[in-house]
């Protein structure tokens, strides 16, 4: 299992607090030890950081737990890898430029031999989720205008995450800095926090955070991620084929596709077939 | 005045002596404060670092100096902000996607009002460097095969560049990982490190490095910058219009155009027109 980590808030908010709780699980409380990055848009200009080091023990990493960045929007992941080697390209979130804005994408899941339709997008690496990622920007740029409503936007993307996830595991964060699409295949979990603020502590390593001292009344911060990462709030566990378009940490659209449990899934958890990819 | 910075060599190699001197030009020995970027190339991926702060102070700056990233081509800059705010996504080298590969530039100078033509690639900011780096990419997309040779290669990006500097000033710096191409219309020179290794040090600050005790006597490393880095070594200095294309710390191709005195380069010098961009 790879891991994700998105942010939306609608105000810039530093994300040192998931970050250091997800980072643990990069070979030290998780198995996903083959490599890491995080992407934080600042405006239309994002800040990215990539590592084929476990982030448990990337100097990097621990750099980056402690910069003061913030953003409204964040894209994470840690990578347990298969499909692609361990190496620096194929290291999420990708970036590819639209419109003349940035779009990042990360992919939790497998979809073995997946190739990506003809389009100008290419991949760099060799893993499945940049053909995926690279098949996704080609089809909303042939088929959606620079100026599509959010609605048309999610009508679209949705569309392309089921026919991925019927192919194969498909939970994904993607962004334009404007605003962060979650589709769920198999797991996803968000929660929203505003006011009254309180505390909360995370599930992977002793450190805990007084929302109330480090917030405003008027923020909205929301985390999505693989699992939760705090052992003492309350997240929304997505449901399978569930997705959630955020905006400024609120919901601006929701719904659910029916997708199959798919033969890979089981594969994929079966010990008997480890190495198994980010799924 | 932006600054430069490249590094082409045939082992990867960190390029922490030369980044600790071009950043003491951001806000400290010059005035170039208004942001910095670096792209370290690894196999295909790269390593990208941006940060709007002055790279003098700059914390992530301080960071990425003693970090030990190898390569066997970077581009770096720092910049001296005129044409677009200082923000982000002002912030070079920009990166976009060609071909399956990581196209990286990094432009010293200044064409007031250039617009691109028609294209796929967009500019994210709004610095007329940027607006150049996509009408280059249009135009390679457009009229270069992806296998073209390094000699098809070099015509069409010194047709362009010297397109460029008749409008205005166009140093710059392009790479996409495999050969790293280097335009001079005004200011740029370049050293090429061999066995026998020596000494050097450094002009802006007081650091010193023997090379022999860091190096093979295979290895060849060639840096490229604004201005020369240290003091105590002969530095090629380009002619206006030269240009060369290294692989693998060697020229592989180079030529010089004839490229006219640009008016805007004698406004640009005027200290009338402070604060100039990066010429």
């Amino acid at each position: 299992m790879c891991e994700l980590l998105g942010m939306s808030a609608n105000t810039p908010t530093d994300l040192c607090f998931s970050f250091t709780g997800l980072t643990r699980r990069g070979g030290e409380t998780g198995p996903h030890k083959d490599g890491w990055g995080v992407a934080f848009y600042e405006g239309k200009g994002v800040r990215l950081f990539h590592d084929p080091e476990p982030c448990a023990t990337s100097q990097i990493a621990e750099f980056v737990a402690k910069l003061p960045i913030k953003s409204k929007t964040a894209i994470c992941h840690i990578r347990q890898a298969n499909v692609g080697n361990i190496n620096l390209s194929n290291t999420h979130p990708f970036t590819r430029e639209l419109w003349g804005r940035c779009w990042v994408f990360a992919h939790n899941g497998q979809i073995p031999g997946f190739t990506r339709r003809t389009g100008i997008y290419e991949a760099i690496g060799d893993t499945d989720s940049e053909e995926l990622f690279c098949d996704l920007m080609n089809h909303v740029r042939q088929n959606l205008q620079r100026d599509a409503t959010a609605e048309q936007l999610a009508t679209t993307l949705v569309a392309l995450s089921k026919s991925y996830a019927e192919q194969g595991v498909f939970n994904c964060l993607l962004s334009n800095g404007d605003w962060l699409f979650t589709f769920c295949s198999t797991k996803l979990a968000s929660i929203t926090r505003r006011a009254p603020f309180g505390p909360a502590c995370l599930k992977d390593v002793e450190v805990a955070v007084d929302f109330a001292s480090e917030t405003n009344p008027k923020d909205v911060v929301s985390i999505i991620a693989t699992e939760p990462l705090t052992h003492d709030e309350e997240w929304d566990v997505y449901e399978r084929g569930e997705w959630k378009l955020w905006q400024s940490g609120e919901v601006i659209a929701q719904g659910k596709e029916d997708v199959p449990v798919h033969k890979a899934e089981h594969e994929m958890v079966s010990p008997k077939n480890m190495p198994r990819d980010c799924a």
